[in-house]
């Protein structure tokens, strides 16, 4: 009889969570409020909830599921089962969620961080699925990234690796919350589009994003995809800002060449709903900066499982780890 | 009876070679120019010389040596065994290192980068004798770097990884040879050094430096030595490109912290010369530029193997390959 393995992919909104086939399959799925605000035992007792409900969707005895996979938002350690804290999650402070939701499912739990566990996904059925040495950037409200060298996760010499939307890509650059200065994510991030945006309105730039910014005064009115649609439309203010994001992008991914030489670096989250109006910028910059001296064979492809590849990947890493 | 590793540490001047024991021991050392003007053939006669030299030295039959490892300045291919090209070594052009010397030795050859070399010494028997996962840089000329993860050397899809002297730190920033702009290495070789500071009293600005730059009119005239040096005794265009290229330094370093997770960063090559002058302003960059929001215990140390760094390497990367 084939494993089952399930996958949680655990955000501060919402928790996507299936039984996923030894072969890959996905046999049940569900979507559910995390209600974060709530706790951490609340959430603890959902994520309980939301393992019988998917045993019962996929008609599986406890018994036919070898262990679980889940992803979280970190700092967290995968070795320990501890997240350290969780943005947006109150009450996650040193959960020890590996052991806690072990004992309350009866079954092995494996503990990722969410943007591991995602690019993980998009290596065994995604954009990497013919790849072994793969790196992923998450371009959502922050910069996200995963590593897998050799058909592995890179997970860092103490759970760390894969913050590259810290690495300073502007010396003395634009403040972020982390406390550094000019971190790839303030750039690249697709909040970091409309903030700065917003930001540039507010100085006084004409844009016709400018409405958009001054109606509600904050920077949370201008969207990532407002100033790829004015750009697409001409806007001088919105061109600029989106063709830097571009640039960063790329110089990101010049970095990651020069770094790791992978086969693949794979864009995911919201920005990638841009399609082309991100690729072709991200790929005309990266040919420019990057040297000419030897063949340049590493690949920039966007990822293809959207929502499920949190879910995905973190099945597939308790089956790396449990199998 | 224990096996014996050649390594040899191929350079455009020099080459150091060695027999290592199984154990560590370096039984025999050998350094030659390496008249690499003479082209590929003469240079590797003088090769198959220099190991039947260090047989004779030891004390050692062939058969008691089990392979060659050699570290060579590349572009190049381990898995191919092939340099593409040398700089300064004219006809190393596509040269078939790996079994030109086997066949003219009888024994199997590893042929690694340079600095990938080095790096793996310093992890079996230098500053990352303790570590599993660490990143080297070299500053010299240039900027070479080596990483190794679970006590592995990471060479990348294509052989071509660890190139971080190449990762953009500046965006726009000094032209690099190499083609790109902003290159660590413009900023963080000890020959970057000398050439921006010949290059600020060149533009009229005033320095102790001055008579050493202008004398010669050439930015070969300042060496890094001759600004460290000026800098300690207050001068103060010394001071401040001592002190950039420590920052410069440090961004490399939180770079790699944030990207790779290491245990360690081990600084190595002729700017290492300069001891606390150089450790103490890194660190202190170091410390303000990366984040507080998790613990950091990654380390920063000089390298201790000097210029046996390479062979030593070379040898255990043959072992590792055929031991």
């Amino acid at each position: 009889m084939a494993d089952n393995w399930i996958g949680i992919d655990l955000g501060g909104t919402n928790i996507k969570a299936g039984v996923v086939a030894d072969g890959g399959a996905v046999l049940a799925r569900r979507e559910v409020d995390t209600q974060a605000d709530r706790g951490f035992e609340h959430v603890l007792a959902r994520l309980v909830q939301l393992v019988s409900d998917l045993l019962a969707d996929a008609g599986l005895m406890r018994t036919a599921v070898r262990a679980i996979g889940i992803g979280v938002p970190g700092p967290l350690s995968h070795h320990r089962g501890i997240v350290f804290s969780a943005p947006n999650m109150p009450g996650w402070e040193n959960a020890p969620v590996r052991d806690r939701l072990s004992g309350a499912t009866g079954l092995p739990v494996s503990l990722e961080n969410d943007a591991n566990a995602a690019c993980f996904g998009e290596l065994v059925a995604g954009a990497g699925r013919q790849m072994q040495d793969i790196v992923m950037l998450t371009l959502g409200t922050g910069v996200g990234s995963g590593i897998v060298l050799g058909g592995r996760l890179w997970r860092g010499s103490y759970d760390a690796a894969g913050e590259i939307g810290h690495t300073i890509v502007v010396p003395g650059g634009r403040p972020c919350p982390c406390g550094q200065r000019g971190c790839l994510e303030r750039y690249a991030s697709a909040s970091a589009v409309g903030q700065r945006a917003a930001e540039a309105i507010a100085a006084g730039e004409e844009s016709t994003l400018a409405p958009l910014g001054g109606a509600r005064g904050t920077a949370e009115a201008v969207t990532a995809e407002a100033v790829e649609r004015a750009a697409a439309q001409g806007d001088a203010l919105a061109r600029r800002i989106w063709d830097e994001t571009c640039y960063y992008l790329a110089l990101a991914c010049v970095n990651i060449k020069q770094t790791f030489d992978p086969q693949q670096v794979v864009l995911a989250g919201g920005l990638i709903n841009a399609g082309d109006a991100l690729m072709t910028p991200v790929r005309r910059h990266y040919d420019g900066l990057h040297w000419r001296i030897t063949p340049n064979r590493m690949r920039i492809d966007f990822a293809t499982l959207g929502g499920n590849a949190g879910l995905i990947g973190a099945a597939a890493l308790a089956r790396s780890e449990f199998g």
